[in-house]
């Protein structure tokens, strides 16, 4: 049984009780039952249509990364910078409240068991290349209309996803926002030095 | 009980075997059976001394901590430019082992219960002091022979120091070296256009 068989209301009512639950308690300590005294239909619902914490927590990733790639065509940008930025806007706000800290953090956890289940991989390995992508169409936008030098698009998207992911795992690990502050200067001096086409 | 009183011999084995352990079956699924069963000394000394699986696994990042420490002090430079190589080869090298990788791993999922656990939250602090500490000193030496701009140490050691988290979070989570190569070519390009000073 999986969530497919769910209308989407419910799908949804699960996937923000699952939210809740991850904010709430982190993924460890995120159980079925913790999800479901966060959902407000019938529990039954959940109990029914999910095997248990990873079927739900895997129907929450492809949620999560659903919604990361309608934001991310949404933004529209006046040129390549821009658009860089959205991105990194995206993954690094530039003033993070406690709920997109908390949020991140479940998603570092998940992470962190990915190793351990095929689905996660898959999902995170999904979600990087979205990001990459988007970065490098970014890159290779700017590099098209010369508004950056003729770098390879895609190596530097995987660069500059890197810093970004290590920055989150770094801020959220040690709940300290510095290293998402630093990262964004620091891609702003690299954008400046090594992206931007020489005057 | 804690493993201060433990000799430095029984200590080094007690960390060896939390080392294989946590190779073989990851963080997640490493108890203090698993690493008893890789211990090559009497199981009671483990058992008497260590009060389960944190407390050995607090003894193993401290170790980890320090040979880190050590290794890096350890490094001989000619040039700022090297030094700071040195640096980044300990934590991103060019071609990482099957062990060196299933460490990192390892360090990863340890890493993602950081906000869970105020020991491991302190050790991970101290050993991101460490490297961001051995990074800014690179990048001081180089602003002060003038073989670097005239930059911050302090930020472009945290931004250098993110790169290489979120490469080694995001090749070993979804087990590609990829994100490593990419970040090392991405770091020489940074280097290169935003470090080392103007001809």
């Amino acid at each position: 049984m999986t969530g497919s068989e769910v209308s989407g209301d419910t799908r949804e009512a699960i996937v923000r009780a699952t939210y809740r639950a991850l904010c709430a308690n982190g993924y460890a300590d995120t159980t079925i039952s913790a999800i479901a005294a966060e959902f407000e239909k019938s529990k039954s619902l959940l109990y029914y249509h999910y095997d248990g914490k990873d079927d739900l927590l895997e129907e929450f990733l492809r949620f999560v990364l659903d919604q990361l790639e309608s934001e991310l065509a949404a933004t529209d940008a006046t040129d390549a910078e821009a658009q860089l930025w959205n991105v990194i806007d995206q993954l690094l706000p530039p003033e993070p409240d406690a709920e997109a800290m908390r949020l991140r953090r479940a998603l570092v956890e998940a992470r962190a068991n990915a190793p351990h289940s095929a689905t996660y991989h898959d999902r995170f390995e999904e979600s990087d290349e979205v990001i990459v992508d988007r970065l490098a169409a970014a890159v290779d936008r700017g590099v098209e209309t010369g508004a950056f030098r003729a770098v390879d698009p895609e190596p530097t998207a995987e660069f500059v996803c890197s810093t970004a992911y290590g920055a989150i795992e770094r801020a959220v690990t040690l709940e300290d926002q510095r290293p998402i502050h630093e990262a964004r200067t620091g891609l702003e001096r690299y954008v400046d030095g090594c992206l931007r086409a020489e005057e």
